[in-house]
């Protein structure tokens, strides 16, 4: 956690505040890359932390040592456990800007020690989720693997990012770890070092495929492509694989033209009656490289995808924030507004909840934020507000409706029940269908509607009108 | 470890390659951000995985269970530690492209095994490291502070990126594990929420300043900076630290114009007789945007970087690779190399070492890899290559020579002691401080010296020519 949360909460001690009620909202403004939404990954993380937030006997030492704290403070810390509410959308929920992700209702202590690690955790993992699908969805079907933990911001972000991209619609990954921990399929066969530790390429291809003769998928690029490569792994089917009854699974091209490369390999392996045998591509592609490569005619069959989905390359920081929404005044809780010149800057106050409508096609219409204790009526026409211009509203009917906050602590007692991998995984094909084709553009998506409720709206307005004075 | 790891060594395994000895060496091609020089990071980690590197029986049974590997390999792995050497520049060191920054020597299996985390640690924490030199540079001896963890690539992102960060220059961190694990300067004081919580911001800093007398420093931005939040810690400096003795600290400054505003309220604090209260600001800064403050002369003594800094958010990937540069072949180990169109992508084969030349004010001249068995005479003239152009040659008199590639694993041992953090920090602060100015600007700086030794030279030379036959 940061230093910030205990200092702040050591003074809420010592004025007697800790014990005053609040409610904070975990939220983000803007969707990275230009994306039209965003997948929520990292509750399950969330949820660990939560459940086992505790201070150590050695840590309390280590706090004691910083002589900043008094001994009381020291003492509450020790037995300190997570006793508030804790509502967050599902883990794989496509989501959009300036709706309430994750709410925490609790003593101003316990939603603040949180802080750090929620949107630490929440930031990165919905990052890159958000970017494996854009990546995913640029392939059209065909398979994304994810090969990217050698250039993953440490061990965690490779773990935890090939957690999110198999969520995300990757079909597996290259590091073991995740196979271990989660079951996601671990993927590779070979280096160019594998190769060069033969005396020659031919050489290589032969041990390889005898260790594996029905897994046989041989990196062709160490030398030349298309001179070497491919010949010594056509020459391999036939001297060696097809006198085991067995045939040549791939090849994986990791450098050069791989339109121009993949396009002369198809022929050949084609003309070696090899039209089963699999092009796999890798060298620092991403959902623009993707789309340039199908646009280009290039034959390739699965995409092993590094760096630029491991670290979201392109924008590698996700804009989460966790702002207050709700404190006690005089012993009521009470809805409060952090103003900015900047209107998005300007927070939505209260304790909400968010609604999806869906039309008759089960569609999704629009997310509505409403206050906890609204009730949403779908037999009747239903009226959305813009959260920003007033003179924008929209009156739907016809709609059904479903609830995304879902209770996961009370008092401190997890009472969700953790979906598995798979699970969460299909929950977000799911998600992503119901979404318009608008909205799931690469370039230039429509822009989703997530609109306030009108007791919301009037709520945020006399807050407004009320610090205006 | 990536899966592929451990299907290529079973492959070794199976084809008796295993013992073979080889080398790998760690280097990467270019710096991010096109800057001039990049700062090594993560031998710690390194040395530590290295060390403890085993197969669990857990993890021996989950490998069984993928039903690819034999019993004899599983009984080999289940035995296995690392006994190879390995060599490594010292944490902290100034690194330059093309050189080997570790070179690793053992049999195919202990080499190839160490590879992932080796790139992963590599990447993520010379990344950092260099990103951050970048921005404390800029600062021009301002203090810079860590801010990033809630947008870091995860929790280990989080501690490592601010590891790294502290050896680059900056003065502290708001996480507080680094102070609790390494003895990192915890930094922060409050959120906006805090502010909120309370009835009024005067009422929040008269608080936070009975807290803490000795540090009182108010984020001062929750409503508005110059018309609110200045006057408001005037106001509680003079009637609540002042009749106690003390002095308002500084103020923080999150949001709007910072260049127009810490002017702004460098001349309210100024004129309420507060000439000491330092001014902090952050907010999405990085070394652009801190040049750019400091050429319109805002007022500030100290920087909180956040986001940009702890994903190195304009190239936040390094791209370190592992290459093979000598196999086994009939007995005998040989140097190899790996052709490919790109001249850069051309490895430098044989098993090598750095030397950095400096003259005699102790400024470095250049970086010079020779093979292993080779002596540097720095008392007669020395003739360096240009590794890419070979009419590119060098003559150079009275230079002094530091050997850069030191030994710390031999025979699986440890033989080297790790440094202290501090001493760590040092140390670069001593490589950068031997660095010509033209090489540390941070836009087109001059491209420093990395050249061959004549024999490495002749090498490299007749191997291009053996392979081109």
């Amino acid at each position: 956690m940061d230093y910030y949360e205990l200092t702040m909460c050591y003074s809420y001690f010592l004025n007697k505040k800790h014990h005053e009620l609040c409610v904070f909202d975990v939220f983000f403004r803007g969707i990275p890359d230009g994306g039209g939404y965003a997948i929520f990954c990292g509750l399950e993380d969330i949820v660990d932390y939560i459940k086992n937030l505790s201070f150590s006997a050695e840590e309390i030492t280590f706090l004691r040592n910083k002589k900043q704290f008094n001994e009381e403070f020291l003492n509450y810390l020790q037995n300190f456990k997570f006793q508030g509410d804790l509502y967050s959308f599902k883990e794989g929920s496509v989501m959009f800007p300036m709706e309430p992700i994750i709410t925490v209702k609790g003593n101003l202590i316990e939603c603040q020690l949180i802080e750090t690690y929620l949107l630490t955790i929440f930031n990165h993992q919905s990052l890159i989720a958000t970017k494996s699908l854009r990546i995913v969805r640029a392939a059209k079907g065909r398979s994304v693997m994810e090969f990217g933990a050698r250039r993953a911001q440490g061990s965690e972000a490779a773990i935890k990012g090939a957690r999110a991209s198999y969520i995300a619609g990757c079909i597996g990954s290259s590091n073991t770890l995740d196979d271990y921990l989660y079951g996601i399929p671990a993927l590779g066969t070979m280096a160019h070092s594998y190769v060069m530790s033969f005396e020659s390429e031919y050489e290589a291809f032969k041990c390889y495929s005898l260790t594996y003769p029905d897994n046989s998928l041989l990196l062709v690029d160490t030398y030349n492509t298309l001179k070497s490569g491919v010949p010594n792994a056509i020459k391999v089917h036939n001297e060696v694989l097809k006198p085991l009854g067995k045939r040549l699974k791939g090849i994986r091209i990791d450098s050069g033209d791989l339109a121009y490369l993949t396009q002369k390999a198809r022929l050949m392996l084609d003309n070696a009656g090899l039209q089963d045998c699999k092009i796999t591509v890798s060298n620092s592609l991403d959902e623009y490289l993707i789309t340039s490569l199908i646009e280009q005619g290039a034959k390739i069959d699965s995409f092993g995808v590094g760096e630029r989905l491991i670290t979201a390359r392109s924008e590698p920081v996700f804009g989460g924030v966790y702002k207050i929404s709700m404190t006690t005044n005089q012993g009521k809780l009470v809805p409060t507004i952090k103003l900015s010149d900047n209107p998005i800057k300007t927070t939505t106050p209260g304790f909400k909840k968010v609604y999806r409508l869906y039309d008759v096609n089960h569609q999704a219409i629009a997310d509505l934020v409403t206050l906890q204790s609204e009730e949403v009526d779908e037999t009747k026409p239903y009226l959305l507000f813009d959260p920003f211009f007033i003179y924008k509203q929209k009156q739907i009917t016809n709609f059904s409706k479903e609830l995304k906050t879902v209770l996961i602590f009370k008092e401190g007692k997890l009472v969700y029940q953790l979906p598995t991998l798979q699970e969460i995984k299909n929950f977000t094909q799911k998600e992503v269908d119901a979404l318009w084709p608008e909205v799931k553009r690469l370039e230039n998506p429509q822009e989703y509607y997530v609109d306030l409720s009108q007791e919301l709206w009037d709520l945020k307005e006399n807050l407004l009108k009320k610090y205006q004075k």
